[in-house]
């Protein structure tokens, strides 16, 4: 496999700090307050797995002109010096009196007029990751209601991706691909679980994985009981539907999607199920296309999968790729978003099995001018069997 | 390696809710109200790699008497219905209309009275894993100024591990011990940094981690430009340091810690640092006891690293560690935090070396009732020789 150039060129980001600002007019926003890894990568590349320690705050500042101000630990400041950005300014930080909120807050005074709004990303899957107690710090310190909604500026933004980003996705679901055609290697009767799941982390980095943040799946006769745990140690044994679900990264982006196996012949639910979650798959990517809404993608799939019923238990059929293991917006009957060519979804039908199981089947695709594009190789309607 | 128990007896997860109720009557807490993954699972064992996945909020309801609440997605009903947890709201998230603050409201309101004061994490290290918009429709609904400081009761119960969680702790040192005595099998003069990383989390996998939720490091002749770097694909080369630092998993638990390995012959320079780091590590070992103060392992330390100075841009000189890579307390001058047996720390010294580089050395201790206990094997003087 040939890979694409790790990070960006210079242009991507200048070009996405400028598509924020004109948002920010349009929102009349004087600055934009970034606080979480995805949000501050985006327009920075600073890329780094040191966002694992929740210690500290990293802050970035989109100004209504110009270029983004960091506002940065000391400890980042070599690795934020490799990016783009020129304007940094460092504290030593923890540091207990003033963990970098007087240093925010004069950026913020510098760039804004005394009445300008900051706004800071508040809707569904956004979080400030910064003390709460700062946070208020901050409003004070401002004045009042000066921090608001971003208007989903960023959300908004990173919802179309360029042809790099979508170079990167592709690159983490062809490793994963491999890595799930060598799942017959290490998915044996009598084998704990834990250890398939230990083994294809390990297949995964082996093909190419820079790392692994994401490893759920199941095992268990007919079905599984959910699609979000880790792995016990009770060993595979014959008749039961494996499934493994990863999102594995390479150069910051990642894949979302799984496979089901079963261990010898399937039983005829098991087999009837698969072939209908496929069917369902296959129904929403034939619909997808650029003017095509979001909830159509659901009806196709929930017309099959909960024929009566108004989607399930894990509440969506689907959802956005690419920065992290899921992004905006849901594949649900109420959301009303336009695709659009560049966006990438995972389609990710689940349907209910005998004695309260489930099993669920996933692909990443991408939108094109024409249509939709798998990104992930589609499977077939037999589900796999391992002997 | 035999392993330990996963998991926890329910026992464990009763005594520190109740540990958690006797310290909010201390501050006037009518419930608490627990966000992140670290602090539901703390008070619950819900253990899943799924919080990586941005979209949905999960609640954890601390009442002043009695057992948790969990108000969280349907999605996780099943996984959650395995802790000790029996009351188990549920809604299907996302939801565009009320993403579970409506059910979330509602719990709060049942277990305090109208005027009681409710505890969020808001000090250094938290954040509140919700949107901000859904925050404050919580506020509004409950009433002026009922959501307050946490007074770090979370916060202040991890600080000291019980010993079914020291063993888990130990579990992950152990791995990662063994993972970095394979280390010369995979640095080898002319492989791509970025290739010798993947190989170390394969190595960690293959001695045991559950997951490896970070790497970072570096490589280059007389020191590296920081500690938190991914990995470039440069070839590793003659007279490199390489260093790797890494936080592994077993059942939940981090371990923490780095190695340093010199690729042929080390300078006189790069023998020395790393002599002086040993040195430092030690000389804070020896001063870990119950009763001594953090700030006190701080001087030990700086003394030897940064003689003259008041630390370094990395911050700190080490921290604590168990559920998360880092957790409180830092080691700074500032923190007076008192030794007492079960708290687990990392000593990390870093060094200044030659054209601005640096070289950091780490190890992790557990306080016991005599002294300390080193849980990685302490390094000797001399720096790791690869040929």
């Amino acid at each position: 496999m040939s890979l694409p150039m790790r990070g960006f060129a210079v242009e991507e980001f200048r070009s996405r700090t400028a598509r924020a600002q004109v948002l920010m007019q349009d929102a009349q926003l004087s600055a934009l307050l970034l606080t979480t890894e995805p949000e501050v990568r985006y327009y920075t590349g600073y890329l780094t797995r040191f966002w694992e320690s929740p210690t500290r705050p990293w802050y970035l500042v989109i100004p209504p002109a110009g270029d983004p101000i960091a506002v940065v630990p000391s400890i980042g400041a070599h690795l934020m010096g490799q990016t783009w950005v020129q304007d940094i300014r460092t504290w030593q930080a923890p540091d207990y009196q003033d963990d970098g909120v007087g240093l925010l807050l004069d950026a913020l005074k510098e760039v804004t007029p005394s009445d300008g709004q900051i706004g800071v990303a508040d809707q569904m899957e956004s979080h400030l990751r910064m003390p709460l107690a700062d946070f208020r710090t901050l409003e004070d310190g401002l004045g009042a209601r000066r921090i608001v909604s971003d208007a989903q500026i960023t959300q908004r933004l990173r919802l179309v991706k360029s042809d790099a980003e979508v170079s990167k996705i592709k690159t983490a679901t062809t490793i994963a691909n491999r890595a799930f055609d060598r799942v017959p290697e290490i998915a044996l009767v009598g084998k704990p679980l834990a250890t398939i799941f230990r083994d294809f982390q390990r297949l995964c980095l082996e093909e190419g994985a820079d790392w692994v943040p994401y490893l759920a799946g199941g095992a268990a006769q007919g079905g599984y009981g959910d699609v979000i745990s880790p792995a016990t140690d009770s060993p595979l044994k014959h008749g039961d539907v494996l499934m493994l679900d990863t999102g594995l990264v390479w150069d910051g982006y990642f894949c979302d999607f799984d496979r089901n196996y079963s261990l010898g012949e399937p039983s005829r639910e098991v087999a009837n199920a698969h072939a209908t979650l496929i069917e369902a798959t296959q129904a929403a990517f034939d619909e997808a296309r650029p003017g095509t809404l979001i909830s159509d993608l659901f009806h196709k799939m929930n017309t099959l999968v909960n024929p009566g019923e108004n989607g399930s238990d894990a509440g969506r059929l689907g959802h956005g790729l690419g920065m992290q293991l899921t992004e905006w917006p849901s594949i649900i009957p109420q959301d009303q978003t336009v695709l659009e060519a560049g966006m990438v979804l995972t389609l990710e039908p689940g349907i209910a099995m005998p004695d309260g199981k489930i099993m669920v089947h996933e692909e990443d695709i991408l939108i094109t001018p024409e249509g939709a594009e798998f990104l992930s190789s589609p499977q077939p309607s037999d589900i796999r069997i391992l002997s």
